[in-house]
């Protein structure tokens, strides 16, 4: 027998958290005792807010995390779904596996513009340092044109015109009464585009949610989470449908009807 | 080029939901719209349960469909959370893949016993025929044991005693005025279990779950997704916590300090 | 500050590994020096096996695991590849996260069948006890149709006949030397299956894998890695062209050109 | 009943696929007849190359990819390892998921770099013009210290000097005959490093693989999947020992023996 430890990777040793502790008898999270003070006491909603940040959220701000969350929990049978009912299909004991492939699907191109668009409106309000915003904006547009980067949170293959979803979040949020500072920058960006990008773009709901939520309590950096806690909702739904109801077999087989294969003849 | 469509698999060949559809003005959601009728006007706690059931919850199922997700969707650094701290570390630029290794430890032994002591309940419920629970738990356990089969939430590893969650969500159930039938069978089974497996397990938060659950809307087929809904919520705090102040490495470096190799020595 | 150290789980806490170590200047597998004795001298396959079971396969042995891995690698636009495409499609910045969606597709009902086909030869070869192996299959598989068990590795949805790759790899077997006891096994339960069942049901490739790959060193509880690793391999081929030659989206929008939405009306 | 499809995203609407076709009696893979071309007469590895590229590999380019599947299957318990055995410990039902998880750790930080440094090693290569390597490097060093890009398949936690699976991959590619072009260019960017970054920067095993891998068929587009396909064979191996000899609830104990809550002191 010998040793077979790993090396230490990155510089500290000991493992830190501030979320949460427990002992036989309790448990702590963000320093509350998460029987006496939350379970019945606090929402799901609220709950997750204070597990990322460590506050509890305002009346408003919580309304506005729980118009964000239900916006983009289910859109119908789109590709991830999709993915999630055939992998439940074919492996049904795991359930856990399909919701894991329906989230592997919130990536770049999809559900990921949250953040992106987020880090677009804070680069657009550092830059405007309380003055001008439009200009900032076109500044900001003008900048990742020029390093061929495409606008995060702007344009979408179904509604041409602004998303639905995009007016009802804003609405909430002067419902709320939560800041409106970032959807004045959504918007401001959302004008700059068609002069420098030479069509227009309108905000789809990716850019809707930071333009929201960056007027609460909710980090940037939590704002990737968002979507994805909301799409395990939609999926998990589709997959209590999917044991009932099954589909997923049938999409793959739907899928396929028309598929070309364009590789060599097969050799005689 | 040629035809390389799959073969259908299962019977039908056309796929159905009965959760949404849309079209470039709205998007429908059991029967409602989104943007005029949900976003704003529902939790995210009563739109999970709504896209699961079909249904909009009453206030007393939407008290203890909360409590539970508040109840379990947090424990500290457990493994699931270990794991993925650390893939999050490995592949910081994919926070799906993180959440989703996260995800992928919600099995049959950590809280995917929420729905397999759904189904014990509920062939509790149906022994008993509306008689003796008492007997009825204790022919279904002694059924159980003859299998060979463990007895489904209940024992802690670290709660030797009532785990403390169980107690609390069993109160926020009376709160609510929700039905108390499968409490009552819940603690059945506990009071059956010493005289038939020869020691005491005491009811644990899996068990806890369908116990309060089951007195409600929330169906049996859809059990296992609320601890999976409710530990992405954990998860991503956990993740957002280690995008700032990382441990993923950490944990595996101390995981492997007292790591032994019983292998061949190796080869001079 | 307080210890947030979680409890144990299970007996033992100190992790054990016979598979490999390392230190600052050699990594040691199964007590071979990885750089001296592996890299450059045994091949991916050999490895593999290696890896798993400590001993380096004998040529037949390898050979047939060859034969395995290629025979089910790939089978085209099958539900896991649609499901790792779509998923690419959406999240093209993490290719492992694809990957892991067409693995999380290896289930019970896919690929899955493997093992538990596995584990119904080696019941039959204990039934037999070296004597008469028609009637152990025929006794197993009455068992199975008792219990209401599907016959795993039997039938198939495309080939109706005996699975082509079937076939080969018996004699793919037969040329390389192996035992060719399990092969008997397999068409034993497939000629039992008829009168039992009341249908025939042909060999498929998911019992053949067994079949062949128990009259070799490799151990019946690798068999499930088998489609894994070797599907692992298709997956990534499938990936490497939808980067160049998208066709995630298209699949996705084939699915649901005839979807049905079954729920309520939308309210007006 | 109404229409649900979604709606195309992208320009195609037709899926394609150059790999494989079948129908009833054959399976096509690029051209080849599965059963009767490719099982038995063909090894995994070559197979894999084939999968990907369309064309086998010659001996010495399938030799340089063995070596490098074989060089990072396995390197004892890293994060992605413990990932998945406590995964695999929490579900032991879904070997899947647990495979699953290992692959998603195989991210930017880790083993990812395969990729990224195979596109340094291009732009090196274009950037040279079939001239000065050693100029070249520099200027492209240069460049991204001065966008403060890390370089990526440069330095090692553990082995401070040359990885040693670096060394025994350039002599394989020596006795494999392959194009050392690139082995040439990833030495340059080795020698430029330290006048650049300030420090020395050994090659790490990330970079050693594309710079034997682009000397054979194997594409720039294909190395990601490298690592991913290797570390499933050792990801494999290890729950393989862990249905036998659990050890992921053991690591996931050891990794919290030091853990520090530093969150708010618990409410009294």
């Amino acid at each position: 027998m010998s040793d077979a430890s790993i090396n230490k990777i990155g510089k500290s040793t000991v493992p830190r958290t501030a979320i949460s502790t427990s002992d036989e008898h309790s448990i702590t999270i963000r320093g509350e005792d998460l029987c006496r003070d939350l379970i019945g006491r606090i929402s799901f909603t609220d709950y997750f807010s204070f597990l990322v940040t460590g506050q509890k959220p305002s009346r408003g701000d919580a309304m506005v995390l729980d118009a964000c969350l239900v916006a983009i929990a289910d859109h119908g049978m789109v590709p991830s779904v999709q993915a999630a009912r055939m992998t439940y299909a074919a492996a049904p004991d795991a359930l856990q596996g399909a919701v894991a492939a329906g989230i592997l699907g919130c990536g770049s191109v999809i559900l990921g513009a949250s953040e992106t668009a987020g880090k677009l409106f804070a680069e657009v309000d550092a830059e405007a340092k309380g003055g001008d915003l439009q200009a900032a904006a076109q500044k900001v547009v003008r900048r990742m044109r020029e390093a061929k980067q495409p606008i995060p949170g702007y344009g979408h293959s179904l509604h041409k015109e602004r998303d639905p979803r995009v007016n009802r979040l804003f609405e909430v949020a002067r419902e709320a009464g939560t800041s409106l500072r970032f959807i004045e920058i959504a918007e401001a960006v959302e004008s700059a585009i068609p002069a420098i990008v030479g069509k227009e773009l309108k905000l789809n709901v990716s850019a809707a949610i930071p333009a929201v939520l960056l007027g609460t309590n909710f980090p940037l950096r939590g704002l990737r989470g968002v979507p994805i806690l909301a799409r395990t909702a939609g999926v998990i739904a589709h997959l209590v449908e999917e044991a009932e109801s099954p589909s997923g077999f049938a999409l793959a087989y739907q899928a396929t009807r028309e598929l070309v294969y364009e590789g060599p003849e097969a050799r005689k």
